[in-house]
């Protein structure tokens, strides 16, 4: 069975992942991976994301959530993976992504990045732009699975 | 009469801008509508902003500006108003104002994100490309209305 | 009342020009507008197009289907209308429909074109691919009204 | 095991075309999917064309070449394939790519269409722009096999 | 001095088209190259075509018109000439004329591809818009020299 | 021979650089420009991004390596330059830069922004890719020189 890399931030993690994990676990066995160091600075902590994440892939029998160190790419190594999953919604997410995944290719030669589309009511769904509505007092029902918007509300206290 | 709202940080405004909201006045009546807080440290204050806007768009009949803490159609709902616009440049704008425009209507379905283009003459500018100029010494006439060339220098000790 | 006008060859109307339509109606008084002649042969002819298209935006009050010779901007300028209407689905649309938006600002300064998103569950459709799936045999249940699948499935036999 | 239909026309194959085969078989069964009509007047042959996929394909254990009628997602569904494989190398081809991606989904939710990248040296390779460089009198060595070059050389008599 | 070569069908040429020689003029020595063939057939005939070239150049000292057949590559490595130029407009056009470049590079190393921008006001240009607005009755002046509006009405019989 | 302006922060040099720095050397004299000023704080000082420019140009007769105060346009018209040199990668990449072309054309009309396409074994390369890279202890073997791989190695201490 294949094994697939899912890499993240999942700050906090959307409907638009969840659906993208689903799909990807109807094609192998999916570790969701989350770094431990971020670049910026996340609104939830590590231990938040991933208990978040836990409490949303519970009923895929093939989705694991890990965390990692250093580069994605090592982790799949270690891992035996041979894909690098990637949700792409605009344009310009996937000129970014395709950097990446070139760069990663140069990194681990032997591992595949491969793109899949989250569904389209998904399409507009980000992490930040779900965080800037609930910061400025919106509603993200819908978006986000009903305890992640009780988290958003607590952690930005709207 | 449509009520057009057209939201911007305008940190300062710009001939394109300008070139906008004199397009829509012939479309509606234009609420030039500026958030009370922005995320990142805008370079004028709200105040001088404001100022700015006034003074450049007293020609207009139907142009008011506006400010609004929350979400932009939450204002827009408040005002009664059925029309988001967006000025658009380039293909990279376009993605980013689409996913927000996606977003706007899941949280308000009764408004309409309408895009408009400014002049060719204006399509390379914006407000930070203009303070950018300045901070290095370059010139904006032309660019921006006197006023705000003049405010520039003051601010930037160019 | 602000008059809009929505140029297209509608080979056939799809559920995505309808809902832009629906939407369009709701700030003004909307001409959709299909030209007399079209550089490629359609599927359907004039006259085919023109009860599709009557049939379907009958529902909305303010809704007319009209025909042109020539530029759509001078059809523009005889009916007095001040918008012309474009939905834009993908960033290629986009392109190109930039082009055609400088160019008719050209040709009539006084007239602006704006952009309208389609509705989320539309963003992938066209009546090229549409006609393409019906040709292979595949189903548009959902994607054009009942009876122009009906006409779609007659036209091409399948 | 993953069974992965990748389709097109491969007038001719080229390298492009099987690098990428080449690393869907690191993933799964592949199954190199040929429509037995097409649109435009191919230059070569089906005949033509499934025999240089044989020639070319031979190397590898689980790829194995098809024809279908219709619309690929039945012919998906006939070979009880998940995964649609679709290559992308610039920005353009992934706009349309999306839109044929969500309207397969459409019609076949059970589906999922994945995309990979070629190899960097193949980024810019296509079947059109390899035969325009042929009968234009330019050398295509190293970005189609060998006996394909030829076979161009002497359908185009150049 | 950098020999240029600047290739298109040029049917007709445009203001835009003009702006570009003018500019690249001043870089080097400029061949406008038309090829004897083109895969569409042109609305003006060859000798049509460079006469327009030949009258707009003229008061440039360092251009020159040429023909070429086969490759444009094979033209400017006969020449002698290290630059092939390419206007880019949009980002659509960017794309095919990355592909295009690359193909270049490979068949001929020696010379590189440049891209340069026509001016603001051409930015919306193509040498097809300006046939379709000519053939529906529109006006090009100022997007075309005089004489080749007067052969394009003339042409079209509008 | 033209003189050619080659601006940017270069916090390393990569292999992508130095590859367009080698093809502007075959057009004219280029001078790589370093600016005094960053917005955001390069990683290595100015005094070592210098040195490694120098020590990796040292072999082109005709490339020298400056530094300029301000706007870069202001640099080019000191040193009589006529060509802005800008690499492009990938469309995001080209939608700025356009921006800043026509930025830099309103500023200074006498100067062309040319820009030109690193090698495809580099398209993916950025500064801010490979320090990240290193960062998370992978190799940038191939990527940089060795001496800015070893001084990546020593500045991030992995």
């Amino acid at each position: 069975m294949n094994i697939i890399v899912y890499p993240g931030t999942f700050d906090p993690v959307t409907n638009g992942h969840l659906d993208l994990i689903s799909r990807a676990a109807k094609i192998g066995m999916v570790y969701v991976a989350v770094p431990l160091k971020s670049d910026k600075a996340p609104l939830f902590s590590l231990e938040e994301r991933l208990e978040m994440l836990h409490e949303n892939t519970r009923q895929f029998p093939n989705v694991e959530v890990g965390t990692f160190e250093g580069l994605v790419v090592h982790y799949a190594q270690h891992l035996g993976a041979r894909i690098l999953l990637r949700g792409i919604r605009a344009v310009s997410d996937y000129e970014y992504e395709l950097q990446m995944a070139m760069m990663n290719r140069k990194l681990a030669p032997e591992i595949e990045t491969v793109f899949m589309l989250p569904g389209e009511a998904h399409s507009y769904l980000s992490s930040s732009l779900v965080r800037a509505v609930v910061r400025h007092g919106g509603s993200v029902a819908g978006l986000v699975p009903p305890a992640v918007e009780a988290a958003l509300r607590k952690k930005l206290s709207t």
